[in-house]
């Protein structure tokens, strides 16, 4: 046969799912997206259509309701690593399971009295997480634990310099000594891991603290850096997220550079002291980069926007 | 010639601007989206092609960056009031301008020190506002004020009931005596104006005030009803509004109905007690209603989707 | 009491259906995502919760499965016909029933031999229906049928032409002789009906052909008409349809005037002889109108957006 | 310093530019969306923000301009080849280069008489190229050549079955002998290469036809292939692809199982003899897998969503 499979997996993608826990008038809730990836010894479904070895994508869905059952979402984290347990030593025909899950945050709305079972959407930026296990066959288990935000839209209106860079042929732009730095903050994160999944420092409550404290790092440190250049920006948010957690080794930064533009006001006899801008859609400048821990070794995907 | 013009309008549609105002160290921004549309004495432009009566969409945009300079944003209904004013005074051939405005709200990072110029966008909600001038010849100018918001997702996870509907040769439903009821609310409220756009109780701080007091009669309401159908509390948030509010005399709302279905784990054995759903996309319901003063006359369009 | 309910409607929206045909080994598929808004004698339900008089959205979304199997679907338009008159003559707490339709269109992917059932969707135009049915009471039965499209994108690279329009203070755009035109056409015309829905001179095939030569009229007075303006174009396509279908009495066009602006290389030493175009997101014009046989009466909403 | 930087890369993302060439009456187009990423020696911009060794993001976005107008567009695959040799030979910090381009197609209006400058676009699928380009040191020049396409949405009707699957706990999905199968195919393949970029056997035409035939032998293998699994159509059109194009070596395949349910008409005393379907939206499977000549190494990457 001249062709021969290579990397594949399946599973089912986008299954959401809601939790409610009732503590008598006191509900909470957890809203995840989840989507499943297996892998393992599946050339007999695709070279004859053999399903003898197929878990069905239906069942694995079926999984993530009857898990938020059974075991309650303690974290996306959590949860992942349950789930990725479960398909990997569950069935002999995979090998390699990965989560991924996008997490919905919610406010109470609050009401007179005992009660809370009322909430509100808190807005766009979306929590990740994402858990692949390995078994590992003789080299033994691997877990490769990463969680994230996408969609943090953030501004600053001053203290942002452009200028001294390269020009060549096509270069028009003009430099600057004072603009608007604007981007949406798109951030993975790797957690140091040295046992499996389930075990290391965070409780149920851990994996909720971290990404709190590392959104509040990365707010900081957009708002504190007087910016040269938007990767500076990008490399003080990831130093102080590594610096600031000992159990973080790596991050991985999406920054779109969100355009506004100062509009053009002299036609009309009027100045612009940096007080009208049009904000832009596309082209937009799109800055990447890893940070880590000296001696770590980067594992985190290079592209984040397909992360989950 | 056996074809006529019927209704018709021009503009330019979603100009983005963002307008910052320095207050020494602390700087405070507006983000809108502004569309235009103008009408009036249009018949040539369409017939022959003559743009002799026509004020270029272009034009349009450049004016909402000339005014953001020259007069500020104080509120977005304060800027569409002055927008609206100046293309049907401004050019004989306009009769009447809408202008339509999204506004992205945003949050400061909180910073070390007395600065205040870095922000985060709030989150999915969008506020919207709709002003209409109409110069109306011998009848006299007449303004509409609309004001509203889209995409509040909330969700009452309990003290939700549906029964007692009509049963017909297509009903399998069953009846349920609790259920999530979640919607995404899309609202559009009237003012009451009795001179021009610019005058009347609110002033700079006033529009701001009245659309967190709005949103949050509409939170309240949704949150503090029992309800028996997703009519009872859309009446029930309109009606809150109204009697809260004097200066609104009309609000409708488009409720689409997020349905939250219970997973079905009795195959696995176990039982589902209300606690985990899955979040249905489409179909959904679509519920949509306006609740009017006792006396007033109904102005808000039907459809609220394409507002602004 | 101080509030009164105004104009409501209810139903469930955007049920995906999709009936396939068998004719042997040839398959024919109708894609549809239906949209139902009910309204009557609601106020209890508003009111007091009561559900005495309302027919589940669910039972809707069940009849609109239902009646696939059991009538099949010859077309959109029949199809909405059918619907509207059963929720209208079926419960007698409704009054008027309105059926939107997107209709999602295929290619048959050629192959050998006598099978024929697998197919490619054709791309992003969308077609559309609506019909509304109100029993009227004393006045006697009412039925509107529109059909349309959205986003049927086109582009004329030349024969375009921009200006002699009024320049004010805010004015900077300069005139063209040879400019893009390019737009997507958003339509919806409304068909002349003496009798009920299902009467008239359309069979089966009859609103798909009407369709077909619809669209063809479009497109053709689009790329032969030489523009001085978008709005005689938009004329242009509108009388075209009006003076060529005996049986539309109305059209109502909204063209997003999709800009494509010169790309600057004045400072590369390069010409630009409308070679070289950037084509820009937002904001865009925006031309809107009707037109209408001399004579008829305009009834098809001015905003298009929201339909269906 | 505690922390290091790892993979970086900067450009600009979805420069829109349109390039016509007019022959005489008849125009041609040519419709892209580019996205530039370049990496080098790029430490000093993150950690001290010096500017020295970048070219503007806006440079780059210059430079899609300058080439569309100097060199023309034969094909989106040479246009990209030609943009990454220039960014990487002409800065001396730039070691790589990857340009992602997104190629929108269009259809010509047929008018009556010589002209040709009519356009319709054609439809949802949307043509992919990206060219990877290492200056690579010692090691000597290396390139990638990646073609493919996404969003091209198919449907069987028939000849799909699913059964013989793994049953766990959680499994509750029927087994079925008749099913419709759609996907949307999102593929990505690999040209072979053993020169530069620029050379090998396709000429100004050549990548507009290997594509048309590789989007061709995609859907006949889909329509072809009795169905046991969507892995098994999987793997007949990857397979078709690499055994009829000798400069294919590789293909990548994402494929959403786009689940169409059979309705239950069973309450309402109606069969569904395979005719009436709910398409939904979410969850849905996700079938991923490679394919390559035997031989081959793999390079695609594995997630195809974000490409480019």
């Amino acid at each position: 046969m001249p062709t021969v499979l290579g990397q594949n997996q399946y599973g089912k993608a986008e299954t959401r799912v809601v939790r409610v826990t009732r503590d008598g008038p006191v509900h909470h809730i957890r809203d995840l997206n989840v989507s499943i990836a297996l892998s393992g010894a599946m050339d007999d479904v695709h070279l004859s259509g053999s399903n003898a070895r197929v878990l069905p994508t239906d069942t694995t869905k079926n999984t993530v309701f009857a898990f938020a059952k059974e075991h309650g979402i303690a974290s996306a984290e959590e949860f992942a690593v349950r789930l990725a347990r479960h398909f990997v030593t569950g069935q002999e025909a995979i090998g390699t399971a990965r989560i991924r899950i996008e997490e919905y945050a919610w406010d109470r709305i609050p009401v007179p009295g005992p009660g809370g079972h009322s909430f509100v959407r808190r807005g766009r930026e979306t929590r990740t997480a994402q858990v692949t296990f390995d078994s590992g066959g003789a080299a033994g288990e691997r877990w490769q634990i990463l969680s994230g935000l996408k969609g943090l839209v953030v501004m600053n209106t001053t203290d942002s310099e452009f200028h001294g860079y390269v020009k060549d042929r096509y270069t028009t732009l003009p430099e600057t000594r004072d603009r608007i730095l604007a981007t949406e903050v798109n951030a993975c994160w790797r957690h140091v891991r040295d046992g499996e999944g389930g075990g290391g420092e965070e409780g149920k409550a851990g994996w909720d603290e971290r990404y709190e404290r590392t959104r509040g790092h990365l707010l900081a440190a957009f708002a504190e850096t007087y910016s040269l250049s938007l990767q500076q920006t990008l490399y003080a948010m990831g130093s102080r997220v590594i610096e600031q957690t000992p159990g973080i080794d790596e991050i991985r930064l999406s920054l779109p550079n969100k355009h506004h533009f100062l509009a053009d006001l002299r036609p009309f006899g009027l100045d612009n002291d940096n007080e009208v801008y049009f904000a832009a859609d596309r082209p937009y400048g799109l800055i990447e980069a890893t940070v880590l821990r000296d001696g770590a070794t980067a594992a985190v995907p290079v592209d984040l926007t397909n992360l989950p």
